[in-house]
């Protein structure tokens, strides 16, 4: 479709926006157009570490004066949105639910009502086994507290939602560590699979953020703009499929380079998002 | 083969001679009839977290009071071993490995004169990175510590040694809990494959030990005895397919019932080592 047909734009946040921590340039005049234009938008993150109270912060920091809660949304509230909309009992103050993850993950279910079953778990086992795991991102992991219960708890039987399945990330030092993914694959050796994997590239978290701004099919021509093929170009590729009106435009300031960019999902390539702004101001 | 051929027993501890800590009936009365009869043996723990020295204590314990250490091998003194016989620098001086585990691993280390890297990482990124990383099990494994560092060293192409596969273990309190299988799958999102595998059902462990035994192929008469069909069933395959002459004897005293013991890899299924030594008592 034309550029200037997009009403809808689905933003990623790492290698989009900012880089390691840092704003990248051109944040305040993408949104500034984005306003000025009418385009509907939401900053989607599989970062279940962070809130999007926190993304709020964020944009603020970086001068998008007027961001709203709105507007930005978490594979961790996501996740607690999946659980509250698919309960596991008949009755969801039945549900416990152990949680593995940063904040994000546990302000999600908190704020959803959601009570957690954290301290069922003596160390050895669990008192009552938890109807739910909820596993996201964590840095502060361990066997004793979080992998060994989860893995227990999903061996059982729990229902078990991951949050996102990125495998890796790079931290402020530039090393690539592991992430969220590797998470995946240890809990997976239980035999068991997730009940739902909700970050991207899954379009779960993406149309729960679509219908938040009453966007139907009929009229929906987004674009889907990130750093990632198999996340962010992935999720553009599954919203077509699910009969959205979707494009996948690849910015290079995150992990891909002009090479991996030919491929069939995406549809166009950007410099950064300076040059997105310039494509919506041309004309 | 007629079960008083046998001239070389290699044993498994957990679920053969002990169980959750505890001894297991006959294990006195085995030991006795092996040294008797003349059978050579060994106990091949894939349990990376003791060492041998740790095993001839358990078994001083459990009553056989000449067992002595050459006896007893572990999958962290075999991963120790392979690493010496197959190093990744010139000179073994100039290898620096990355060790995740329990005691085992860093004796086992420690005891072949193998330096050791685990202070080169600052929390953030390798100063020099590690020419080895050697996983066992560790039930203190965290992210910041011992997961992050080993994923992104590997990531990066220092070999990686993996003591054993073993996926679960049951904990005192009867609970089923993830074990060095699943570190595996975490570290295998690196896209790379550990360059061994050193634990059963790879035989690598148990070819050492009947080198150690100056048995040779020709010779050998094995019985391998467990109460696991994947490690212990599996590494009298593998022996067989390497041209040893050996026999897979399932005991029913650990994770496998009789019904499982439909397979192929199993020659004979005893009830306890009681049963086996009754056997070898016959005639």
């Amino acid at each position: 479709m034309p550029i200037h047909d997009v009403n809808v734009m689905i933003l990623d946040n790492d290698g989009v926006l900012r880089r390691e921590g840092k704003q990248l340039p051109g944040v305040v005049e993408l949104y500034a157009q984005l306003e000025k234009r009418g385009i509907s938008n939401v900053l989607l993150s599989n970062n279940s570490r962070v809130t999007s109270d926190g993304l709020v912060r964020q944009m603020k920091q970086f001068g998008v004066k007027d961001f709203c809660k709105d507007q930005a949304m978490t594979s961790a509230e996501a996740a607690a949105s999946w659980i509250r909309h698919n309960p596991s009992a008949d009755r969801l103050e039945d549900m416990r639910v152990f949680a593995v993850g940063e904040e994000g993950v546990f302000r999600s279910l908190q704020e959803l009502g959601i009570a957690l079953a954290n301290d069922q778990w003596d160390g050895q086992q669990w008192s009552g086994l938890p109807t739910d795991v909820v596993v996201g991102f964590n840095t502060k992991m361990d066997y004793a507290t979080t992998m060994a219960p989860a893995w227990n708890a999903i061996h059982r039987g729990s229902r078990w939602i991951h949050t996102n399945g990125d495998v890796s990330y790079r931290n402020a030092a530039g090393a690539m560590l592991p992430a969220n993914g590797a998470q995946l694959a240890y809990l997976s050796t239980t035999g068991k699979e997730p009940a739902a994997v909700v970050g991207k590239p899954n379009r779960e978290m993406a149309e729960s953020a679509l219908r938040r701004m009453n966007v139907t099919q009929d009229q929906a021509r987004i674009a889907v703009v990130g750093d990632n093929l198999t996340e962010d170009m992935g999720l553009a590729d599954n919203l077509r499929s699910a009969g959205w009106n979707a494009e996948g435009w690849m910015v290079l300031t995150g992990v891909t380079t002009a090479e991996d960019c030919d491929d069939p999902s995406v549809d166009r390539v950007f410099q950064d998002i300076r040059q997105i702004t310039r494509a919506l101001l041309s004309r």
